[in-house]
């Protein structure tokens, strides 16, 4: 099998990105969870005299790490300048980084019409900023910037721009689709003669995709079919305008679909869990339909598919989910059965026989055809099971809330809610403001249930929609709330219906707080096992 | 140039994603949209003896469409049976379509373990369903399920399958890779045989791709540089798991990268606003790094990618922005430019010169960096053009509102709204109770305001979403309403904006009533003209 080399660049071209933006110790724990994932290199970013990024590379240089390289990431050097004198070039010597990435020109119309440099020191350009890292010991990759347009347009020169960088000791050439637009075929055929062509010098061919014509991640796997054997991407494909090709997509893909030889099975096993971890870091909700390792992409909602994957998996399903950490979902949703009810209650610990799980399929038909929609509220489903099967304790018993949103005469909107809540036996009663009503009936139900439950604190409201579900009765329809919550740690839907917005939204936002503190309950133990251990 | 003929299932297989949720007339305003931007075919669904989907059917039948064509979908007669016996194939002979998709088996592991249904009946299932519709003069593609997985496993039985279909009569044959999980090569190769073995049957080959391995669309292409000429997808990639082949995607790459004609080039310009309009019928947030119509797919960051485009667009653009109808700015809306406003004052009589068309589409801009939206909302956006050049009388001047919502000790919830308005220097004080407190200040509005007013009555509030728009705040973040009304003949859209979802409802309240008025008054001619002759 060939091993195919991964070379993440997240924290440098994912930075490009929207959005993005990591603390220097937040970038040391992403290396070291691209180490654990078996990432071989981890570009680390660009060493420059600003303090953040010396920091970095100061950090990085400390750090033990069980497999991956640092790269470091510069440019050739400058238009007539000596590359031993190049400030940038310098920087990346000392960097402690062993190998180190340098990015130069390889198309006409770039060196003509965005640094104007002449085609020939083009070339000594590459080759001694090439030659001046490779001396001072570093393991150099060159890579070469918008090559597939390069060599679209003059094939020969892109040619001799990579040999360029080869013959002045460059260990691999990668061949980057800068602008993100050139199509898989174009890729391979491209890849094909720079193999021929490169052939005698030994140098190992690179590939870097974009993802702007939707093909990034083909575009790479195209590459390593025709021999490339080192591929630079981002986790979740973060990067600039459509992203950079997407690691988490392209792993599996070459090991579980072509064969070749990149992390471990158990580091494959973790690859879900390393994307979510990314998306969590940087403040961003994990793509649902994410390819491997998206919530959705073992969802099945049919009841074909759901009774097709209990008889053998491989029938709705391309890989096993616990292959690359995933799980199968089973969506609850008016096309499905008793099958999925059991499925879901046994995730959830709740002991179910037969004609209970046959009594609660019916139940949810019933919810749903009064609007509620379970698929995307997994923690008021785990509710409703405990509800019918008795496993349910309220955190409180309500007595009467009250919201009133009022629109001044000086155009000022004030917003009150009064709750008035039973917990133990003694009353509470709360008024709070809020910047909306659900707003203030939250404040004002926290602010009773945090002296008994100190864990709500911690509880964010992450996501709030409402629907309307009768089209053709306007406001005086049925409404649907869907609320996202989340610990910082895991993420749950709750849902309210109701023909009044506010009371839909008090049901979901009610529903969010107790499978909360089930969330809490149900992680207690590793809670405190973490504690000790930190 | 080769025709490839673009089939969008967004309203059948797409709706099996999670959280997709469309009524009758929503689908309609799809299918029309669908119409506008070019696409051959829209699959519309099951037409089943549910009366949803009836209701479907009846309205699509009405409909005048352009060029699109309506398929319904539907199976195979059951095993064993007569087709003409077929409730399923009944209905689709029935369902007003001229074209039918049935999807019937192909792979050995499905008819063995999932259906238990012998090679040979498949066969003839397969043949006679075909040829049953067929026969009532419906023109008939085949959707080879599993097809993939199917010649995998048995390529001589896969093509059999496809063969029964174009001997009986079928005009298309989609090879649909329903798992997802096949690599383009694999795509490609399996679609070279397709050809070889079919071309004597004269039957067109067509493409169904999913994205469980995230290469949905390059999947597509590889199939039709092989010599596919029919393509099955779903808008902004909607659909189960990791959703269907992007049309989004797929179609600007096909036109603008391979040289196929698909839609016209006034058709392509519209693609970013149809992708838009999709994900805010169905309340999602579009992508903002999606190929092409992405709010980020043409958005520079870096210095020097700046000052690139400045000199020559294609030095870091693959394609130019306007082809597609994006552009180039972090900020994209389809109504901001100049073109637009004017384009849109002209429609509403409203006479605009170049200067003030500018300044209001810097407005423009600087609303929807509020969070404004216009692009679902064009009767505050003609509002606003009438408020910016002084062509805009208000219907009445608020004093002062205020909603009481209150959930009682017995459970019952009360909803109550106090309006203080002023018409004509008169005051009118209202209070209405509703199922909600927006339902509430419609009705004290409207109480007050159709003494003058009138044609008020006729407006119905149609349909009303709610998004919050910074996810990481939750109740606390900024809401947008956007809200549809109805006069029984025109749609018309409006939105609102703030921290308060109340006073956000409000203003689209306000702008929805305001602009019926308006619309009531363009109208009066046609309206006394159709009271004649009805």
């Amino acid at each position: 099998m060939t091993h195919i080399e991964l070379y993440d660049t997240t924290l440098r071209d994912g930075m490009q990105g929207e959005g993005m933006s990591l603390s220097a110790q937040e970038k040391l724990r992403v290396a070291h969870r691209l180490d654990e994932l078996g990432i071989d290199l981890i570009e680390a970013g660009f060493p420059s005299s600003n303090p953040k990024e010396i920091e970095l590379f100061d950090l990085l240089s400390r750090e033990p790490f069980a497999h991956a390289q640092i790269a470091a990431f510069g440019m050739t050097r400058r238009r007539g300048a000596r590359a031993e004198a190049d400030p940038g070039l310098r920087n990346l010597a000392d960097s402690g980084a062993p190998v180190c990435t340098i990015v130069g020109k390889t198309w006409g119309l770039h060196l003509q019409k965005v640094v104007k440099v002449d085609r020939e020191e083009n070339l000594r350009m590459i080759s001694e900023s090439v030659a001046f890292l490779a001396a001072q010991g570093k393991r150099v990759i060159y890579d070469a910037e918008h090559f597939f347009d390069g060599f679209a347009d003059d094939p020969a020169y892109a040619l001799r721009c990579l040999l360029a960088a080869a013959d002045a000791g460059a260990d691999t050439v990668t061949c980057c689709d800068t602008n993100g637009g050139t199509l898989p075929h174009d890729i391979a055929a491209a890849i094909g003669t720079v193999l021929a062509g490169l052939e005698a010098s030994g140098v190992r061919i690179g590939i870097h995709c974009h993802d702007d014509a939707g093909c990034g991640v083909a575009g790479t796997l195209a590459a390593v079919e025709r021999g490339a054997v080192h591929v630079q991407g981002t986790m979740n494909g973060y990067g600039e305008r459509c992203g950079n090709a997407n690691l988490v997509t392209i792993i599996p893909n070459l090991q579980l679909k072509l064969g070749y030889e990149c992390v471990t099975g158990e580091q494959l096993a973790s690859l879900t869990q390393a994307a979510h971890f990314m998306d969590e870091l940087l403040n961003f909700t994990p793509d649902p339909d994410q390819p491997y390792v998206g919530r959705n992409a073992f969802a099945h909602k049919g009841g074909m598919h759901v009774a097709g994957v209990n008889v053998d998996p491989a029938t709705f399903e391309h890989v096993h989910p616990d292959v690359v950490g995933n799980r199968r979902e089973l969506l609850i949703s008016e096309l499905s059965g008793k099958g999925t009810v059991h499925a879901r209650a046994r995730d959830a610990g709740i002991p179910l026989g037969d004609e209970e799980a046959g009594r609660l399929a019916e139940r949810v038909k019933e919810l749903e055809h009064r609007g509620y929609h379970f698929e995307a509220a997994d923690g008021s489903f785990e509710l409703l099971l405990r509800k019918e099967t008795g496993e349910y304790e309220p955190l409180f018993r309500l007595e009467s809330w009250r919201a009133i949103v009022e629109k001044r005469a000086d155009g000022r909107v004030e917003t009150e809610a009064t709750i008035k809540i039973w917990v133990d036996g003694e009353r509470y009663v709360r008024t709070a403001e809020g910047n909306g009503p659900v707003h203030a009936l939250d404040r004002a139900l926290r602010d009773a249930l945090v002296e008994i439950y100190p864990h709500l604190r911690d509880i964010d409201l992450v996501n709030f929609k409402v629907r309307i579900l009768d089209e053709t009765k306007g406001t005086g329809s049925v409404t649907r709330v869907l609320l996202d919550a989340s610990d910082g740690d895991q993420v749950w839907g709750s849902i309210g219906v109701s023909e009044n917005v506010i009371e839909a939204s008090w049901e979901a936002l009610v529903d969010s707080l107790e499978f909360g503190m089930r969330v809490a309950g149900r992680q207690a133990p590793d809670e405190a096992a973490s504690a000790q251990s930190s």
